[in-house]
């Protein structure tokens, strides 16, 4: 016999238990929470999720979540095309969106370096950046990673790779205390921590 | 403009932000990591959500969540017809059942008494017990509701009720933490808890 009493309850907590940070039992009390609300509720959670991930599309030119070829940022003509703001997924894009310190424009990593999980570079659009320094008019690029080893470690190997071109090469400054996701920092930190940004020379200061 | 780079990002984040206890940033972590994972994730996710709330049925018995008339406790011919255990949803069920200790069936309230809430006795599956108790052929009503104030109430009320009929009516015993919900104690001290139920005079002892 089941655990559960219905096999679509059973499968509908496997499901959700899926998720990072959901156990069976907020699953289970997820579950209970859309059994007792409006069948609407369900219809339009169920069908957002799957329409999303279908039919969402990544930015062609700085690899953001967007919903066509070039996503708001980059499609924006007021955006300062001479600065790149490099970070590590979309989270952080909209952390820094929320502060209002930045005009210009992002490269999306999609991940950083992490040899201990298996992601080296050729798994995050570092070649991609390179090609944009490359191709595009850019005068400064701020990299704007977690500082973690990890975040120091991708910061590194892209100061490596652009300290060929004739560009400014900056990082945030580390307001951002050490350990800490960029995302769960307070806007005004962030903030000032953009304006502050210094040239970078292999290691951050 | 959106505070998200994509409409269909925004969509499923304030969607899965409705759930309880899931505020907006969880709820992006929760869309990016959908994002990341395979399209058949998605797809499985939402499908089960939509199907689990489109057709999921009651128990016509025991108001359990089940997939067909009767669920599977209630169809079951060799659990003891003659001893009900009265309980708040589904989840405590699921709590009974994993001790072990426990051969009757189950009656689901689908809520319990609480007017701050505006929960009054008709909203609550009472009336249906009282109907079972005089159609059925039962012996025990076993009270297995919280140990809160609202739980105090409902055992009381239907113990008014239940006295005109000739049967034993009891509580399980308080081994349960007083403002303990059910679902988190664990399987040792609600399984002794239904072993050494006592008669319900009025008020739990």
């Amino acid at each position: 016999m089941s655990e559960y009493s219905s096999k679509l309850l059973e499968t509908t907590v496997n499901e959700l238990a899926r998720l990072p940070g959901i156990g069976k039992k907020t699953a289970l009390r997820l579950a209970l929470h859309i059994l007792r609300e409006d069948a609407v509720f369900a219809t339009n959670l169920g069908n957002a999720v799957i329409r999303m991930r279908e039919e969402i599309v990544f930015c062609k030119k700085c690899n953001n979540i967007s919903d066509a070829d070039l996503c708001v940022i980059c499609a924006n003509p007021r955006r300062d095309e001479n600065t790149l703001c490099v970070v590590e997924d979309t989270r952080d894009v909209l952390a820094i969106e929320n502060t209002a310190q930045f005009n210009g424009l992002y490269h999306v990593l999609g991940g950083i370096i992490n040899p201990i999980e298996g992601v080296g570079p050729n798994d995050v659009h570092i070649s991609h950046l390179v090609q944009r320094v490359n191709s595009e008019e850019i005068h400064e690029v701020i990299l704007a990673l977690p500082a973690t080893v990890e975040g120091d470690t991708t910061n590194f190997y892209i100061y490596k790779l652009l300290q060929l071109f004739e560009i400014k090469i900056t990082t945030i400054a580390r307001g951002v205390a050490v350990g800490n996701e960029l995302e769960y920092t307070d806007e005004i930190t962030l903030g000032r921590s953009i304006l502050n940004r210094l040239p970078f020379e292999g290691v951050a200061k």
